[in-house]
């Protein structure tokens, strides 16, 4: 094996799991964050009960405040910070990228304003650098309990899809390629929407069947709008898509389903976020997915519904409802 | 609405819960099994503590050991008996069945030694008799207890499907038509053996991201032998697809998913199947699907490892981590 240098931008409970899988692979890790509590007890202690609780990190993990030690020299960056800080954080840091380093952006969830994706956001901060993006059915915290577990590393560029592929494959991390990096980065990111209404459900006190019917619409939903913004349909039908969405929208580590469950209870939005260390993204990315879909005349009813519950104080149950009572017709 | 008089073939769980949801929209309803001790207990309390505990049945619903009292002068049967006697018992009762009576099949699986699905069972021994199978994710229980759930009137011949379709159609049991029958009888037959292996990992405590990526690879490899079996690839990604298989493989309802979780715990398949009062289908069927797939040259790696651990003895981890280890390579 290559022993590679990375530099892990943000410790929330990604970033850290990664790495801390490539620490404990051999490779030489330093990560950057500017969280000082962060900082301290992970010197301290090889832990970080903030985002990634009762988990043993590697001492070969080394961290830092400062860029320029944790990115200069480094073969592989990941950028593992939430996508609506992430244009800011990519552009701060530029400065300390080198022009050879391949970029593995890791970010999940559209840009607020632009809807843009995140790798689109780190080639236009960074231009010239290769690039792909690590995604999947993969909660940090069973990655780092070494559950196995299957991700896509997904860009246009066969060569940098292999290169984090051969960087992150091992037994119980099992790294596929796909070379349809925009399907890959839509299916991520609208599986959010589909998982709120899914936790929503469940609040409700609905159960397994009806979120059997919501998973199969929902996967149409989402592949006929990435279909239309430039992804392929097949890429829906694979890790980042339905695996992805079945996943995020079963399992109680999920952000996304846990604030929908919320919801669906009665809480209110603004209580259920406060409580949180960590972001949701689809809450504030459902609003970019419903006008992204209605610019490109794509019908999304669960993630119109879910906007009207979220953003415009639509009762949970009479928008549930209502999607399950149009006409009946044929699938 | 027509009131229509309904025939029910079998008081399992799955016919129980049709027979109380159409006696509960106002459909005279007569239900026939051999069982005594299910219909005294129908008779006397309006139960059916053996296959459907806790639920009150209504008053409406009859139940008869006679088999020309429930088939004869019916507009629709419902053949809810399991595929493995089902070619017995429609024999049997065929010289009771009307003419014009609909068929509804549904029945799962695939019939051992033919490999045939229900639906082709039934046409056979009641030749000329228009025919349409309910499927999707339906749990029995949760159908009973009114949980929103979505399922798919399946006929190549669109006016047996809309029957089949107005019969069963209410706010909290949606009804849609597809005309790929086979596709629909495929799907629901294979997703017994994924969810027997999602079951599997389960057990041997693999968590969310094991589950999501079997979905995704399971759902690749039961579409693939479907198509080559004469099912349409989109049915594979709707309710009787993709809905039906996470269901079943999430669900705490499913028998498939309990005997694979036993079975990962390593306990013994004769064990686990004696301690259940229903059929769990995929044990059978796991090898008629195999032999189905090997005929077709179909790659079919996650049933090999089923069928390989339930009947060739192989331990359920060594199987798991076979299908992980397999070499990197593009999705």
């Amino acid at each position: 094996m290559t022993r590679s240098r990375v530099g892990i931008v943000g410790l929330g409970a990604w970033g850290t799991a990664l790495a801390a899988l490539l620490a404990r692979a051999g490779h030489q890790v330093c990560a950057w964050t500017t969280e000082a509590p962060v900082l301290d007890e992970l010197r301290a202690n090889h832990t970080n009960s903030k985002y990634l609780p009762g988990i043993s990190l590697p001492d070969s993990l080394r961290a830092t405040e400062d860029a320029a030690t944790a990115l200069a020299g480094a073969d592989f960056l990941v950028w593992a910070i939430p996508v609506q800080v992430l244009r800011e954080v990519t552009s701060r840091l530029a400065p300390h990228v080198a022009p050879e380093s391949v970029q593995v952006s890791v970010a999940k969830g559209l840009e607020l304003g632009t809807h843009e994706r995140p790798s689109r956001i780190l080639q236009s901060c960074l231009p010239g650098r290769r690039l792909a993006a690590l995604l999947g059915p993969s909660h940090a915290e069973e990655v780092a309990r070494g559950v196995p577990t299957s991700v896509a590393a997904c860009a246009e560029d066969g060569d940098a899809a292999e290169a984090v592929q051969r960087l992150f494959h091992g037994d119980r991390f099992r790294v596929y390629t796909n070379s349809d990096l925009a399907g890959a980065e839509y299916a991520t990111a609208h599986k959010n929407e589909i998982a709120l209404a899914a936790g929503i459900g469940d609040g409700l006190g609905f159960g397994d069947n009806t979120k059997g019917a919501l998973m199969a619409r929902g996967l149409a939903e989402m592949s006929r709008l990435g279909v239309a913004l430039g992804g392929r349909q097949e890429t829906f039908f694979g890790l980042t898509g339905l695996g992805d969405l079945v996943t995020t929208s079963f399992s109680r580590h999920s952000r996304n389903r846990h604030v929908g469950e919320q919801i669906g209870r009665g809480r209110d939005l603004q209580a259920v976020l406060c409580e949180m260390t960590q972001v949701a993204e689809g809450v504030a990315t459902s609003r970019a997915a419903l006008e992204l879909a209605r610019s490109r005349r794509v019908d999304v009813p669960i993630i119109e519904q879910v906007v009207a519950i979220l953003h415009e104080g639509k009762p949970p149950r009479d928008a549930l409802l209502d999607l399950l009572t149009r006409d009946p017709r044929p699938e």
